[in-house]
C-alpha cells in the first residue's frame, strides 16, 4: 500500500461532464488500490482551441506570456471540475495549479522546458491522505509568470512528476488504447503493442506517433519510470515502455510513414570546405530542423546537396537556401513535395545482418524508387514517391511485423 | 506625470471582444494623461454563471476551495485579453492575477478579506513602464490557495490596491453613468449626484444600492481613495465619492426602497432578562444579519419581539425562531413578507430637527401606516406595506430631492 501512481488524462478524457465523473472514478479505483495518486489533467476537450480563438479575435500576434495565462485556465476548470467530482464520491481531493505543483520552467512563454520540481506541496498533500489532481502544460517560470509546456506537456508533466515523486508507474490515458505496429488509420493490419521500449517509441514518436511526445519518452527513459499508455474509454491492459532489457527481442518493432515532408535540392554547389556549414548553420539559425541530408558528387567538382524539412518549414527554408544558393554560388534551388519518409522500428535493427537489404529488396520487388537513405541503430528511413506512400506502408508493415520475417544477427 | 489612476471594470464593461477594445483605449487614454494606471477588471460578462453552471452539473455542493480555483479562471481570461489589446495598440502592458498582484487574504474561500498587499511586483511593472492589468476577485491564501473575496470583490481589489499604491484616484467603470438620488428604474424623477461623502455612500450601498459594494467603500473611507463611478460607454464625467466636508451639505442625499426583505415576530415572550439575547445569539450564530428589531411592552410581562431579514434568510431565520420560541415559552412566530423599507440617507439628517417628522408627516399624508423605524446619524428608515413601496419611494423622493425642502437645522 501507498505506493504513488501518477496517471495523465488527456482533453478528450475529460472532454465532457460525464467523462470527468467516469476519470473520477478510475482514479478513486487507483487510489484504493495503491494508496496514493496523481493525477495530471489536460484542458477539456476543444477549450483551449476556443481560448486561442478568442486571443486572435484580439490580435494576430498575441504575445507569448499573455498567451500563457490565457490558456493556462483551460487546465485550471479541468482540475477544478474533477476535484469537485472526486469530492462528489465522499473522497479527498485538491487541485494544484502548475505553479502550486511547484513546477518550475524556464523563460520561453508557450513552449517552457521544466528546470525543475518542489514537490513539497503535492507530498503535504499526498501525506494528509488526498488525491492530488494537477494541471498539465503549466509551470512557473523565476520571475513568477505562468508558463506552457508546448506540444505534449502535459504527458511530460505526468512524466517528470512520477520522477520527482519517485512513483511506482506513470499511466498516460488517452483515446487510444495503445501503442499500434503502425498507423491503424493507414494500415488495415496494425497490431497494439503490449510492450515496447523507450528507444523504439523515442523513434516512433520522432516519426509522428501522436500519442506521446518525444520529451515525456526521452524523460521516461532518463529516470527509469515505467510508462503504461492506455484507453480512458475502455478498461484493458495498454502499452507499456520499458528498459529495453525487458522487451522481447524483435528486428522491427514498428512501420511509420511520415507525410508531411519536402525535399529541397541546391544544384551543382561548389565542392569547397565549409560550404554545407554555411547552409545548414543559416537554416538552424532560423530553428527549422533539418532531417535527412544526402550529397551527391554529380561531376567537375560541384555536388547536389539535398535535405528534407517538415512542411511547415518549408517556405522559410527554401528562401534562405536560394540566398545561400546565391552566396556560394549553386546553380539553382529545387523542391520536391509529393514525397514521403518510410521508418523501420527496433532494437534489433542494430544487430541485424540483413534488414536494410531486406527492406531494399521489399521496396524494389514493390517498384519503387529510394531516393534517399537514412540510418541509425534502431530505425532505417527511406524516402520515396508519395503517391505510393500508403500501399507501401501496409506492404512493409505485414511484410515485417506480420509475417515476423527470419532476419539473421550479425555474427 | 507620473500619477498613479487605479480604474475598475465591471463585467458587463469587457462582456465582448469590441468592449474589451473600447477599454484597452480608455486605459491608454489615462496613460496617456497621467503616466501610471492599474486596470482592475472582472470576469467577462456571464462567464462566471457559466463556471457555477459547469460545477453544479458536477455536484449540488462543491468545495469552496475547488470553486474559488474554478471561477478565479474568469479573471484570469479577460486580463489576459485585455493586455493583449493594450499590446496590439503599441502599448506595453502585462496582466496579474490576484496572487500575482500580491493580494493576501484570509482563509474564507469564496468570500476572503484581504489582509495584506504585497506591492513589490506591481511597482516593479509600473515603474518599467507597463500598464498594469490585474485580476479584481481574487487573491492568495497563506495556505498559497486561490481565494474569492465574493460580491463586490473586483471593487474592493481595486480601492484596496490604490489605497496600497497611494494612488491619485480610484474609477469604478460600470454600466451606468453614476450614484442616482433614488433607483431610475423605480424613480422616473431620479436625479444623477455629482458628488456624495463616503458616508452617505456606505449607506446607500447598504441599502441595496448595487453600484458599489460597501466593503469597498469602507475601505475608500478609511484610506481616503477619492472614488469616482463612472459609464465606461459614454466619456462624461460620473459621480465621486469624497470625504464630507467636501460635499454640499443637503439634508437628503438619497432615497432607497428595500423590497427584499421580510418580517418575523416572536408573539408573548416572557420578559425576563436574556430573552433578546439568546434569540439573537442564535440567528448570529447561523451568520444571519438581523436588521431593525422591535420590541413591543404588551400587556402581563410578555413582549413582542419583530425583526427583520433578508428574504434570502427568511426559511432559516424562522426555523430558529420557531425553535427558540419553544425553549423560552413564547405563544408563537408569525411572518410577514408583504413588507419593505423605505429610507431618506444624508449627512445632514444628523443636525435636522425635523427631517423624522417631515418624513412620518408625508407617509401619514399617503395614508401609509408605518410598522417599525430605525435611524442613525446620517438614516431613517422605515418598514411599510410592500403594495404601496413604489408608489411611495417616488412621492418621498421628489418631496425631499426636488423640492429640497426646507430642513430647519437643530439649535
Amino acid at each position: 500500500m501507498n505506493k504513488l501512481t501518477v496517471q495523465k488524462y488527456g482533453g478528450t478524457s475529460v472532454g465532457s461532464i460525464e467523462r470527468i465523473r467516469r476519470v473520477a472514478r478510475k482514479i478513486i479505483e487507483t487510489k484504493e488500490e495503491y494508496g496514493q495518486v496523481v493525477a495530471v489533467v489536460s484542458a477539456m476537450g476543444d477549450s483551449t482551441d476556443r481560448l486561442v480563438e478568442m486571443a486572435h479575435s484580439i490580435t494576430d500576434r498575441p504575445s507569448e506570456r499573455e498567451m500563457d495565462m490565457l490558456l493556462s485556465t483551460g487546465e485550471m476548470v479541468s482540475i477544478s471540475l474533477l476535484s469537485m467530482a472526486i469530492e462528489a464520491e465522499g473522497y479527498e481531493a485538491v487541485s494544484l495549479t502548475g505553479p502550486q505543483s511547484g513546477i518550475i520552467t524556464d523563460l520561453h512563454h508557450k513552449n517552457a522546458r521544466i528546470l525543475d520540481i518542489d514537490t513539497k506541496r503535492i507530498k503535504k498533500e499526498l501525506d494528509s491522505g488526498r488525491i492530488v489532481v494537477a494541471a498539465g502544460f503549466q509551470g512557473i517560470t523565476e520571475k513568477r509568470d505562468i508558463s506552457t509546456l508546448g506540444r505534449g506537456g502535459s504527458d511530460t508533466t505526468a512524466v517528470a512528476l512520477a520522477a520527482a515523486l519517485k512513483a511506482e508507474k506513470c499511466e498516460i490515458y488517452t483515446d487510444v488504447d495503445g501503442i499500434y505496429t503502425s498507423d491503424p488509420r493507414k494500415v488495415k493490419n496494425a497490431k497494439k503493442l503490449d510492450v515496447i521500449s523507450y528507444d523504439e517509441m523515442l523513434e516512433l514518436a520522432f516519426l509522428g506517433a501522436q500519442v506521446l511526445h518525444p520529451r515525456s519518452v526521452e524523460l521516461a527513459r532518463k529516470f527509469n519510470i515505467p510508462l503504461e499508455v492506455k484507453s480512458s474509454f475502455e478498461d484493458k491492459p495498454g502499452t507499456r515502455i520499458v528498459e529495453v532489457d525487458q522487451v522481447e527481442k524483435v528486428v522491427v518493432r514498428g512501420v511509420t510513414l511520415d507525410e508531411d515532408i519536402a525535399k529541397i535540392t541546391i544544384m551543382e554547389v561548389p565542392d569547397r570546405p565549409g560550404i554545407a556549414f554555411r547552409l545548414f548553420s543559416e537554416l538552424a539559425g532560423e530553428s527549422i530542423p533539418i532531417d535527412m541530408i544526402i550529397q551527391n558528387i554529380s561531376r567537375d567538382n560541384v555536388n547536389d546537396v539535398s535535405f528534407t524539412v517538415k512542411w511547415d518549414h518549408l517556405g522559410k527554408a527554401l528562401s534562405i537556401s536560394r540566398r545561400v544558393a546565391v552566396e556560394i554560388d549553386a546553380r539553382d534551388v529545387s523542391f520536391d513535395d509529393a514525397v514521403c519518409k518510410l521508418s523501420i522500428v527496433g532494437t534489433g535493427i542494430a544487430n541485424s545482418v540483413d534488414a536494410a537489404s531486406n527492406l531494399f529488396e521489399s521496396l524494389f520487388e514493390l517498384g519503387v524508387n529510394i531516393q534517399m537513405i537514412s540510418t541509425s541503430d534502431i530505425k532505417i528511413s527511406c524516402i520515396i514517391d508519395k503517391s505510393s506512400g500508403k500501399e507501401v506502408l501496409s506492404h512493409i508493415h505485414d511484410r515485417f511485423i506480420l509475417n515476423d520475417i527470419e532476419i539473421g544477427e550479425k555474427n
